[in-house]
């Protein structure tokens, strides 16, 4: 399953030269920084709801939804989502597997 | 950076067994779904206000709360975050790449 | 200042019986409690985004935003929201004066 | 059922140069606004959840902290309830009837 955050990392970066019409992403960025968290704010709304109907797919589907959206607010902050895995390593305390993860890359 | 969220799915699916006064996550199954999702609500909010603050590190930190207690929601609900990135895959059209990845696991 | 938030909710009650093309209110009905919950969410990420750019104007705009779809919903669940505000009234040892209020009415 | 709004505004601005420790408002006060932000996001995600359970009674209780959460944005900004409920009362065509009441006064 690796690498498919740092994948729509890229390409959520590869974007933000695109026209504003080329894509929903492009669109997002050109409206700017609140319309990205009006989208957070309803995705994590989604997800609540999604929960309390008890339906496995809704949840998987709102979650990505949520996890796709900060990506594109990391994108726009010029951060990536290996900014976010690494805390949550740290975190983790799995800094040690990072480490090892990062010399084999 | 791969595997993190894996690792930490397997994690809390761990804390699962665990007493809820043995850990903050094993607190929060303890209370259930409700207490989850009131953290995640929480979360989003504390994104948006580290957003409108511009502050890089805050909205890692913030991104990184939001994140970790989506994973506890969906090891909550039997579901893991690898769920999730198939679906972000899906999405994006690597799906390709993930059966490459799975045939390689 | 009495009574708007009153007659707004015999407004709202009273679009129920509406065709759901007639207004935004009654859109919103036919889509369901999912569909108002989710302006709920995003009218409260909203007020968030108006106070941290600290615009009183915005802050009052995003603020009536949020009250208007409680009260959308309050409507939605056959409640009212005189119901709200007994509730803070009685919170607030307010009771004696609500009394007093439905005495002169 | 008028007024409640009106007097929740005035107490809540009376607590204003109350110390941080003598009550619950004054506490967020002092804290800030972030944490009173974070408690409107909270209280936002508990409406919803109250309304996906349908009971009721659950969702005047989470709507009135909703609504109370706001009031103490409002104070803190120096805003009243009445500025939103005349908010409200212009986008419904009720300004006559504003006009009126401020009259009798």
């Amino acid at each position: 399953m690796s690498d498919i955050l740092d994948r729509l990392g890229e390409t959520l970066e590869a974007r933000k030269n695109a026209s504003p019409d080329s894509s929903y992403v492009a669109k997002l960025y050109a409206k700017g920084t609140d319309a990205i968290l009006k989208k957070i704010g309803e995705e994590a709304t989604e997800t609540v709801m999604a929960a309390k109907d008890g339906q496995a797919e809704k949840i998987i589907y709102e979650v990505a939804d949520l996890w796709f959206h900060t990506c594109v607010l990391l994108a726009h902050a010029g951060l990536k989502p290996s900014d976010v895995l690494n805390e949550l390593a740290r975190r983790e305390g799995l800094s040690g597997l990072v480490e090892k993860a990062n010399r084999n890359e």
